[in-house]
């Protein structure tokens, strides 16, 4: 029989009522004569809270307390939605990250899947059940409880789709599929039928909510197709496959950032090196903006790491403080407006109808950063909003 | 060093500023000269949240699922207090049931614990930490997660005292030990500097909430003190330990349980032992409060069962109609009331003076039970509150 995996956001299983209404579609499913591994967020903002918790008792949480903590949130939906299945007459049994065999480095909080050992999972589909695995967690190789970070249980059902060998990797959320724009931001944003892995990856990186990019990466490495799909309905969602030359270079999306701090540095040459290895050191991972003059004299640097990867963002400004001074600032003022696309930056013309977008609105770039696929602006995060907008008007049209 | 065992119950540890309180507390035992082994019970309510959510979704919930569901409570405190103790530069780490070796048998929901390998916690003692553990769970041998029932984090803490040779295991509520009656109910109630091991079972097993009687029954074969004191001030607690023969025999304390089913029966001789298999095979453990006149015609009995024991309510009660019809009911209009001290029963004059009390207000006694260590009788719930008051004047004065 094919093996589906099906993976169910927050918003999908906030409430018993959602629950209920995500175990009739596990059931619709196998009845349809999948075997059916189902992968599930927390409920709702139960992760904030918990988070909440945590920066109470503490303003830099150790991160193994800290995932010990937080995967409790996982353990409550799988632990519910198999109890809602077994209501309806489903067999179904649920198995937290380890015992699952998901195992990862021991990069606390944002750890890495290294291995799949399915092994339980495999028995209990064999015994014709449905298999609810918690989302976002895993066991490193050192026995400890970790985390795989924001959006980390996108990467549990990629992993576990290709661990399984599964005919399809479906991931539910609120909106049917990945749009050209946030359609809260931009009302004539559109779906996109389908996005090749690099696309939908640029997209994730740069604040799209969608699908989480190192799922993407895992999916491109494994290739899986992963079909993003809206929980409620039934929309046909977006396909994210193999990438697919297409008849013009164009934008495919445009998306913000605002949750951002950003680290602005005014440091001579090999100081940004030190500045780099300072961030390695604590974990912290950004996008590198921009590297501009570095050689010889003094250079500018912005370095944009999510905040939601910041557990310690107060300990981190004085760290920063300490060892850069003045040279070195930790801004929360800043986002940025990326738009997506193949071969973007073989063109220039894009860069230049973007800037003169920002100018025209007085939007104030501090920075620009372009890739094969993507050309980014940051802005001070009250212009994010209209800046999305207009350039997803000037490249995608009304 | 000497090891000492806290356990902080629900109450003690609802919310961050309790946290930090016990936090406090356990930094000051270490500075004392203690290696300490901190057991936490869930917060506040948390516990009762999570069976509500469990009782929206399944009337009778899977306990499997359940008791992966119902862990999480202590998981996140655990957490926190090891985040709290970690803020005051105390070097702390935290395990679940699991990873401290506490092995159950596989009565999912009520499980046994069979065997302690506290190896992970010796380690992490001798680096000089602070080891968190949380309460009231544990690993079957078949690698499933498991929990002990209501008050099992007191188990847990004489588990583990009597694993790790401590030399006190310390259980800190919100009260300043044990009592002769709920204070609550009756004022002139007094607190008992020390009672027997048998006697606080009797205690535990009849209603009282201060400890749980397997905890007790578990430090009595171990030969572990237990000291039951306040997590607020320095009061001097309880000590709970071998029988010491008392110069009379006497009442040292009344209690009440009110969150009972009461099984009440009206079977033929052969029929009894079929009920009480039936009960065996769900797993439903009561005290047998009477067995009258089954030799040959029919016989009255009484079965009462802890609320908190039984998951599934309304499913027993439909299976007990489908099998005995209306020979057994199930009824939650009754409650008990327990006088405990040894030899109670060896002297008839105490179950006189109890009818009598009864008697007198028209309590309306359904049942009574005795043993060597308390007398019991069986009225409707409406009463318990005055009958346990009127009995602990008439035993204990005012």
């Amino acid at each position: 029989m094919p093996i589906v995996v099906q993976k169910y956001g927050g918003s999908s299983v906030a409430g018993v009522e959602k629950l209920r209404k995500v175990a009739l579609r596990v059931k619709e499913t196998r009845e349809k004569g999948y075997q059916v591994v189902v992968v599930v967020s927390a409920m709702g903002d139960t992760t904030d809270e918990l988070l909440a918790l945590a920066r109470q008792v503490s303003a830099d949480p150790p991160r193994r307390e800290l995932d010990m903590l937080l995967t409790c949130g996982e353990r409550i939906s799988m632990a519910l939605l198999s109890m809602a299945l077994q209501e309806l007459g489903v067999p179904a049994i649920s198995f937290t990250g380890s015992q699952s065999g998901i195992i990862t480095n021991d990069a606390h909080s944002q750890a890495r899947i290294v291995e799949v050992r399915p092994y339980r999972i495999q028995d209990e589909l064999a015994r014709g059940k449905v298999v609810i695995v918690a989302g976002y967690q895993g066991v490193s190789y050192k026995k400890e409880v970790t985390t795989l970070g924001r959006g980390g249980s996108d990467t549990t059902a990629v992993a576990l789709a290709a661990a399984l060998s599964a005919e399809s990797c479906e991931i539910y959320s609120d909106v049917d599929g990945v749009f050209s724009a946030d359609p809260r931001v931009v009302p004539e944003a559109r779906k996109q039928e389908s996005l090749s892995y690099d696309e939908m990856q640029e997209l994730a990186s740069a604040g799209a909510k969608v699908l989480n990019a190192q799922a993407v990466e895992f999916a491109k490495e494994k290739g899986i197709v992963i079909l993003a799909r809206t929980a409620h309905g039934q929309g046909s969602g977006t396909a994210v496959r193999e990438y697919v030359a297409p008849a013009d270079t164009r934008v495919k999306g445009v998306t913000a950032e605002v949750e951002l701090a950003v680290l602005s540095a005014e440091l001579e040459g090999g100081r940004l090196s030190e500045l780099l290895e300072f961030l390695d050191v604590r974990g912290v991972r950004g996008r590198a903006l921009a590297f501009d003059g570095l050689v010889g004299g003094t250079g500018r640097t912005f370095v944009a790491v999510p905040l939601q990867d910041v557990h310690g963002l107060e300990a981190l400004r004085r760290d920063v403080g300490a060892r850069f001074g003045g040279a070195v600032s930790l801004r929360e003022d800043l986002g940025t407006v990326t738009c997506v696309g193949a071969g973007l930056n073989a063109d220039w013309s894009y860069l230049r109808r973007a800037l003169g977008v920002a100018e025209e609105m007085g939007a104030g770039v501090q920075a620009i950063h372009t890739s094969p696929l993507q050309l980014t602006v940051l802005v001070d995060k009250a212009h994010l909003r209209e800046l999305t907008a207009r350039l997803h008007r000037e490249f995608l049209g009304a």
